[in-house]
């Protein structure tokens, strides 16, 4: 037995997380892509059962009320609201994380622009709706001005980028693309709203959110937070770092499911000034009143739009139970060492040259992955899988690796580092 | 045995789609809100235990490509295309309807426009995007001008008129309510587009689709139809009239589950002009690319927006094998005879003045719905519920009876229109 074999084991023996493992469906795979579709906790297919067949099957149309299935979103997202770090009701579930995207952000741009009007600012520059002069509020039209642009992370998931073009389109806005790092230095009396992304999906790099959030709310923006990669991974700390508006999706580090709905967080105080471009049936203050006036709902459910995926998310409400009792820094720490083993284990097995970590050493600027650069990276990646460790391959050359302390285990790294000395060793003889 | 017992016997008896029924899982209930939620087909619960149990307990990640995960908005798309008279290529599955309808609404009113400029005309006038002058693409700002008046049924599902506030605000348009029989006296070279519902949800009344669209049509602008209450009750034929923009939710008469996606419509000829104001990765032309520019994917896939709801999805598609070999002819053929036996057997048992109904009696003005105002219509709904007859209340005043041909049959609105009788008797004394 090597010696990382040995270390393996100790790690896990004293590992305070490995019992959990019990509460996914797993199998003798490593399986480090979690962070692109979470494993299966192992009491999903029962509950899925439940509400196909007693819920609709049997309830039908009284399910609505009866089993819940109305206020689902706002409670399902107060069960996701303590991993991010958010008091309740502040978070709603449902869309994509790419419609939650442009909710957020068009809604952060009419806020900036709100801000400066009731400051007495100049803040109808930017104009939200051009020539028809009885469009129904929001802006009136203008010349450029204050608040009429949009930036985004220049690394970002492409998805964040182009859903962000489209918000800057209908607001009037520019769209400008910048690294998180230089966001301080190009914020101004402009800047309506900024996208970021608080762990990059490629290079796994940790953003630092609570010092770009406070430096965009000092230039009278609003920053909106991606936390796709981060939730589930490590805190967030949404409310004590002051952010206003997030989004994020539940079907990595959260086991949601494939495609499971995504949420949208919204300050507290911020909720009454939120102005959904999506102001559907179910942000109603009286959805069942029926009335040909729109009229907000208060407080976070204001974000929904339309009817709630009962299916998808309610398998995403059972998936939340694996988190019971589970502290997100006990998640952290052991994700942590997980990918610091998992690089020593690189160093120990994989010929020197022929991989190079894209993720950041410091722990403090690292997220739950490692990236490694490698030639002939979807090859690799290939016989990877085919030798049961499954990662993924993100174009052109980098092999992505997730680590989700709650199945994870030391040896299952070791393992992968192995399987990759020798993948590497064949395919790049 | 009454005479309306032998005739119902006698239509049961002879209803070629009788045997569909054991499609279904039922109970004695009769169930006339598959108008609102369809009863669960019977193949559904084991097709979504195998999705969540070996496509996503075993597969993962894997399931993507496997399983078909990807594909499954058009594919399903394709499936639910011959069922509102459309060929394959043209529909996408995915999001809520009041999403698509966002999604479909900015899409007719960027067309609208940009066919007049194409022809040279006064288009740039109603200006998409405001201020500012660096905004991404669409539109030039200005004043007042063509194309900046959008119109709504003024007696829509609510939530089509709050997202079509939305749609003019963002887009520079006015929006203006008009009944579906006046739209075509309102139309104008103002006119970018029309939002209409095929079946109206609460008087059951259908409009005529195809002399309302060649009017839009002919007026310069694009018609949305809403098909909530029409697809899978009554053919639509989307093709042979010519419509070139439509939505529809899953789960009424398509029997898709709770809250399952909802359908985009894009005409073929009008796909290269969609421009999504949701342009997601998932409509990208290289959505694995990770290209910071966005590229529209060809064909009707430019509807997608982010990752799909699997589970929801899937089970919809399940739910579409009820349709196999079932001509949509039949359906409405019986639908009709269903609501005609329900009207006849409320004027029988129902004592005079106790209820009205709103729905007409001609059959090419009617949906598969019955609506009966009736005075504390809450509290005899209840009373119908609890003895087990299912329909709904819509507020102030109104029952609703959905007659879903492929598992409600003629005995079933008979006990329905005896009960009703029994229950205006009891409540009304």
């Amino acid at each position: 037995m090597s010696e990382m074999t040995l270390r393996a084991g100790k790690l896990d023996a004293a590992d305070e997380l490995a019992g959990l493992r019990d509460r996914f469906v797993l199998d003798d795979t490593v399986y480090l892509d979690g962070n692109s579709l979470g494993a299966l906790p192992a009491n999903v297919p029962d509950r899925v059962a439940d509400v196909v067949r007693r819920q609709w099957g049997r309830l039908r149309i009284r399910s609505w009320e009866e089993s819940g299935w109305w206020t689902a979103p706002e409670r399902i997202g107060d069960r996701i609201a303590p991993l991010v770090g958010a008091a309740p009701g502040q978070i709603v579930v449902g869309d994509s994380t790419s419609v939650n995207v442009f909710k957020a952000l068009v809604a952060a741009v009419r806020m900036a622009r709100e801000t400066d009007r009731a400051a007495g600012g100049t803040a109808d520059g930017g104009g939200t709706a051009g020539g028809g002069g009885t469009a129904g509020g929001g802006g009136t039209a203008g010349g450029g001005g204050a608040r009429d642009e949009i930036l985004v992370d220049a690394t970002t998931f492409p998805t964040d980028g182009y859903i962000a073009q489209s918000a800057a389109r209908m607001t009037g806005c520019a769209l400008r693309p910048v690294v998180p790092a230089e966001v301080p230095a190009a914020l101004s009396a402009r800047t309506a709203a900024v996208l970021l992304n608080h762990v990059d999906y490629r290079t796994g790099r940790l953003h630092d959110l609570p010092s770009l959030t406070a430096a965009v709310h000092a230039a009278g923006a609003y920053a909106v937070w991606d936390l796709c990669h981060s939730a589930g991974a490590l805190p967030v700390g949404l409310d004590e770092h002051g952010v206003g508006l997030a989004v994020g999706c539940t079907y990595k580090y959260l086991n949601g499911g494939p495609g499971s709905p995504a949420y949208l967080y919204v300050r507290r105080d911020l909720q009454d000034r939120f102005d959904s471009p999506l102001p559907g049936w179910n942000s109603h203050a009286e959805p069942f009143g029926m009335r040909p006036e729109y009229e907000s709902a208060a407080g976070a459910l204001r974000g929904r739009v339309g009817t709630p995926d009962i299916l998808s998310m309610l398998a995403l409400d059972a998936a939340l139970d694996v988190w019971d009792g589970v502290p997100i820094e006990a998640v952290r720490a052991k994700s942590l060492a997980l990918a610091d083993f998992f690089l020593e284990c690189v160093a120990q097995y994989v010929p020197p040259g022929r991989v190079e970590s894209l993720t950041p050493v410091a722990h403090e600027e690292r997220g739950s992955q490692v990236a490694l650069r490698c030639a002939d990276a979807g090859k690799v990646m290939k016989r990877l899988i085919e030798r049961g460790v499954v990662g993924d391959f993100r174009h052109p050359d980098v092999l992505r690796f997730g680590f989700t302390p709650l199945y994870v285990g030391f040896a299952d790294v070791e393992r992968a580092a192995r399987v990759l000395g020798e993948v590497t060793g064949e395919v790049l003889a």
